[in-house]
This record gives structure tokens, sequence and C-alpha cells, in this order.
């Protein structure tokens, strides 16, 4: 998979994408990840990517030509989404890395300043995306969610392929609690259940630990499980 | 402000924290951030922070051992939360970031591996937060996001205080379209309301941008904004 991200910081990506599983996925070529900065593609003589917004406003806003110019100067492979990091943008999810991690190309587009002007999003974009109901200061934190997310569901990444598949949000409820060595820390003791080596029972309880807590801390994920399993609350 | 991260991956920080707006409020000493490794808190010669889970199941979870230590080793301000990022957590939002701003200190601790021994959570965390639905290889990115939505609220982090007040999610909608030059670019005009000069139509037109964009794009929005505001819907 090729990733082009399209920033004004590319400075900012080099630590997060040399550390940890991600920084080997990509050292190993699982994922390609290229940089490209709008600043590159201005023709003024103070490369200048920002001005002021028509109708009046506190702040800038990215000027358009230096950001189409960047991203036409990439590289097309055959199924690609050219995404902008926005709240204005659908939310991220599980399910949206599912799809993303089937196409060739991502185009990750990051804002900065006050925002962007809109014929990027009606015309070059082809999908908004969103970190979620927050603002930060710029698109790069919500670039890197993204990549991590993607690239840490294409076959390599995370070393045995079976830990991807009891997780969060992959039946649409939370994980169980879990626990490790030493069996007692300070007095709090770990669930008998899960000393018994009785793995019928295991399950239930891990089963039963993931409804409890869906429907005590998410009651939006809670209704849409029972939706779409077609069971009903206890 | 003090902000400490709680990390397996210090390296992980290092261009982000130093990138950009959030850098130049770190360097300035609007907010001090310090990382921790537990992995320098650990007792045994082999320095190990994670363990296999009790009654099964595939990868590794943080011991909580060297987590405790780590978090008891730092000094303690009065108003502070031990927030541990996990998508088991409260969903970040605007909200949360105008909460954790008036505190004194923030510890964010990062999980890595398939997640962390519960007896953290229960014991030593005084909240658990999420960045979203989905599933990332660490906590990190879900910190930097925290780190920067709150430091950004700081007085001094965004050079105009009012460059805070009309962004997304301070009413509860989402941000109108935004234009700046050229005018006409590819043959794609700026909206005529904008070039106006008429100061109350650009409001109304704005505002009713904000409120078609959000019916549109997130009904979940719309139906929470129309519940706090009182009003009904056209």
């Amino acid at each position: 998979m090729r990733i082009d991200v399209v920033t004004l910081f590319p400075d900012f990506f080099t630590s997060p994408l040399s550390t940890s599983l991600l920084g080997r996925a990509i050292a190993n070529g699982i994922a390609d990840v290229i940089l490209t900065n709008p600043r590159d593609f201005t023709t003024d003589k103070h490369h200048r990517v920002d001005d002021e917004p028509y109708g009046g406003g506190v702040g800038m806003l990215m000027k358009p030509e230096p950001i189409f110019a960047a991203v036409e100067s990439l590289p097309v492979l055959p199924q690609r989404e050219i995404i902008f990091l926005t709240p204005q943008g659908e939310p991220m999810d599980q399910n949206m890395f599912k799809q993303l991690v089937n196409l060739d190309q991502l185009v990750l587009i990051c804002g900065s300043y006050e925002g962007i002007d809109e014929r990027v999003c009606d015309h070059l974009v082809t999908r908004e995306v969103s970190l979620g109901d927050f603002v930060l200061t710029c698109g790069e934190i919500a670039a890197l969610a993204l990549i991590n997310g993607t690239v840490r569901l294409l076959p390599g990444t995370v070393g045995k392929a079976e830990s991807l598949k009891a997780e969060s949000f992959e039946d649409g409820l939370l994980d169980y609690p879990q626990y490790t060595r030493p069996r007692e820390f300070r007095g709090w003791q770990v669930p008998d259940v899960l000393l018994s080596g009785d793995h019928g029972k295991i399950e239930q309880w891990r089963q039963a630990q993931k409804l409890n807590r869906t429907s005590d801390r998410r009651p939006d994920l809670i209704d849409a499980y029972y939706q779409n399993t077609d069971q009903n609350p206890k």
C-alpha cells in the first residue's frame, strides 16, 4: 500500500513513523509513506500557502492552488481515495479502516490554520474524515491515526494474525477486562474464573463482561449491537 | 500545566512535540510535557513490562507493577487526573478538553500490546478516555491528540484568542465552508454572498450552512443541538 501525506509539517511525522510496530512495518516495506509539502508547489517568491477568508473572520485558510498542485504531482494507483482530515468529515472507525486497507493508495491531506479553501473538498477530495468531535491545531494527528489503524490491518504488521481478531470493535462491543501476573498485587486478586482452566466458563465470563461494560459505558454501541445481531437484551 | 506521559515509546513523541503550534507552545513553557518510561521502573534483570493474559488468549498485556511505580514516582499537583487512553474509555470531545485545561496536571498512561492489567484501571487511573471506535497499535497517538487539543486551549498557544471562538463544536455544530483567494480557481467561484460586504447576510449564510451541513452529515449532532438550544428544526 502506498500512503501519500500532503502536509505543511513533514517533520511532524519523523519519530511516529519510525517507532514501535508502525515503524517496523514501514521499515519492512509493508506500507510506503511518502510526505509531500504543498509549500514546494507554490509559485510566488514568498511561498505562500495561506490567505485571508472571504467574507471576514479571524485566522488564515490554506490556499487551493498549492494543494491541487501537490496532489496532482503524485502517481495515481488504480484504487485510491483522496482524504481530507477535518472535524467536518465522517467519524473514523474500525469499519472505515477495514475498507481502506483494500485500496492501493491513500492520499491524506492535512489541514492547518483555520481551515482549507472549500474548493479542495468539492473538486479534489473523494472523502472527508474526522478523528473526533474536537479541534486540534492541525490534521497531522488524525492522519497518523488513520495510517496506524489501517497499516495495522495489513498482513505482516501485527505478529500473529489471530491477535487482530479478538479485539475491541471487531464485534461492535468493548473489550473484556484482562489480567496478567502477579496473581495478587497489593491485595488485589485476579478473578477466580480466569484461574479455573475451564475454557467454556472463561469464554462465558468474558462475553458477559463485554456486554455489561458496553451497556454501562456506551449505550450507543449496545443499541447498534442488538440491532445488528437481532438478539434481545437480557 | 504539567503533562506527564507514561509511555514505553518516549521516542514516539520527539518530532510531534517539537513541530508547529504545539511545539512552539511547549518551547515557550506554556505546558511542560514530561515523558516517563515504565521500563525504567522494572526490578527484574530483563526489564520485563509485559506478560501473558490469565485465562488464555493471544498477545501480551502490560504488567501492573512498572506502571504503578512509574506513576507513583511523579510529583502530585493539586488538581490532577490520571488518564488511561483506551478504546474502552469515554470518547474524547471538545467539552472534555475544556474541563481538562483547568487542571494543574494530567498523567497520561499509554497502553501497548494487547492491553493492560485491569487493576491499573481499577486502582490507579481516575479516568479512561478513548480516541474513537477503532484499534491502534498503541495509546501514544491518543495521548498526542489529548495533549494537542488541551494545550491549544491554554492562553498563549493560539495567536489570537478570538480564533478559538468561531470554530467547529464550540456551539455543537460543524463549521461553515470557507474560501480564500483566488476568487475564481479553474472556473470555480467563491459564493457571491461572501463578496457582498454585507456582514448580516454573510452571518446568516454561514449559520444556515452550519445547520444544513450538520444535519446532512451528522444527524446525531443536530439532534443534540436542537435539544440543547430548545429551538425547533425548521
